[in-house]
């Protein structure tokens, strides 16, 4: 069962008849009357987080995972409601008292509040987070303009080398190992965006699904398609360093999700300003393509200008 | 595990640092300045329904309870978000038609609009449903005045029995079968109360776990214990029909949940009010007993003004 055929099937018809729903088209709920923006989310294991090893490193990846789709819309997350369903082993004391100290350290570091939530016996592990937070206006998804220049924020691809190497896929030094885990449970969320991004951004995402994945909803409903530059797509210096060790191709690690970057475009006039926002406040905005008229093919060219053929683009789930 | 000691224990140190989060002492959230009223519960197969054979009743079921929340604080709901973890037989195509139609029809009869969600996919069965409402003040639980009248609307103990039925525990006929499952699956939210009862009420709280573990829920932290008279608690003509024909003590029907009726104390003053507001809404509302002082010990009592000995107070779990 794929998530967007179910909801495009049956429920959207019934969110039609709400005054702010976006069509459940966009990843929140706005209501610009009552200023309010929701983000609901359910992670389960195995699918959205690998395992329970780690109960406080997992709580925080699900909740940053949950606040980075209001971060991307430029709208500052506030309260957040958990709902945990888990069985007596998940939930121990001891664990209990981990994800206890990971949500006070993300409360701190995000000036976020839980604010209720519910708990229930299930043999089946899962979260579902419910962000708010107050915006007089948010980015829309779907309001890209032909020709824009497409931006991406942070680095990609470190995330999904986090989960090969928790998944004993790729062998590293300890340092290295440690580095791509952290990517992996706790993506820098970039909360330093959320009062700037609505200068200059058309249209915004957060990369959860994967970058080529993420472009196309992003723009997906608009007669756009986009050419973006593999070398232009920003890597950290530590994946650079892997993929030239074990001879690894670029392609095959940017658009694998989780990374909680966001994704926009915004006009060509508006590279000026983004420059010096991205300088003033420290953030890394790279460009990384642009839109274009759907009569030309989406593709994503290598240093020579070649197409790259992709047999895949991205997936929703990764176990 | 149990839901209030997990959240006592771990959580409530988290929210107090929450400008509005009640403490989660309460059932909803309420951020007075935003005005925003939020309820957020999960249900799961098994446990808060009984199974899936009829999805549409089962939708029914969940979004009454949860909009319950907020009617019984005095809040209209207007927005719900789905987060729906199931298989593909749970979501089959005809599952999917029949869930979709039943929210329609919710949404017509509560006037609510479905805002988000999520699905995901588990063997386990089970919805988070987030509810949100707005309000520029609420009925808070805990805040009942020695000496109250203790109200409770409509009828208890129909969806209890309607439970015993789809268990076959108990036999009826075809008609009273009906009458109690569809108690069951449709319980009657009070949505007319929303506008009325915050000029009466101290304190209030629906009953979902039971009227004794609900009573005390709503008064306990408070100096007060609570007097009950047996013969005032409200049943249906039903109810009383199937207590006398089986030779079944009331008692053992009126506390066990799932009614969603809304409990209330107000001070004996505003009785009249009461009446009138009950009369000229057509609202079912009965003074079943009074709060009084701690030094006095909690009791219900029966026809003959003799304590009830009670050994089982309510319950969380029905299965």
């Amino acid at each position: 069962m794929h998530e967007f055929e179910l909801i495009k099937n049956y429920f959207q018809k019934l969110s039609k008849k709400s005054p702010s729903a976006l069509n459940l088209n966009d990843d929140v709920f706005f209501d610009k009357k009552n200023r309010l923006v929701v983000s609901v989310d359910t992670y389960t294991e195995g699918n959205h987080f690998i395992d329970f090893k780690k109960p406080d490193l997992v709580i925080k990846k699900i909740i940053r995972s949950s606040i980075s789709d209001l971060v991307c819309k430029g709208v500052k997350p506030k309260y957040y409601f958990i709902s945990a369903s888990g069985n007596k082993k998940s939930f121990s004391k001891s664990n209990l008292s981990k994800i206890s100290k990971a949500l006070n350290q993300e409360q701190n570091k995000y000036k976020i509040f839980l604010s209720g939530g519910d708990t229930v016996f299930s043999n089946k592990l899962s979260f579902t987070i419910t962000s708010i937070g107050f915006a007089n206006n948010i980015i829309y998804r779907n309001n890209a303009k032909i020709d824009d220049d497409i931006y991406v924020s942070g680095n990609l691809g470190d995330s999904y080398l986090g989960l090969l190497v928790l998944k004993n896929k790729i062998k590293l030094n300890k340092l290295l190992n440690k580095y791509f885990t952290d990517q992996y449970y706790m993506p820098s969320i970039q909360l330093k965006l959320v009062d700037q991004i609505k200068k200059f951004a058309n249209t915004s995402i957060d990369i959860s699904d994967g970058l080529l994945t993420d472009l196309e909803k992003m723009i997906n409903v608009q007669k756009l398609s986009y050419k973006l530059f593999l070398k232009d797509i920003p890597i950290s210096k530590n994946l650079k360093k892997v993929l030239d060790l074990k001879k690894l191709s670029k392609i095959n690690y940017i658009s694998k999700g989780d990374d909680y970057q966001v994704l926009f475009t915004a006009s060509k006039n508006k590279s000026g300003i983004i420059s010096r926002i991205a300088s003033n406040y420290r953030i890394k905005l790279t460009k990384i393509g642009t839109t274009q008229n759907i009569s030309r093919k989406s593709s994503i060219v290598d240093d020579k200008n070649m197409k790259i053929n992709l047999k895949k683009k991205g997936f929703l789930h990764k176990f």
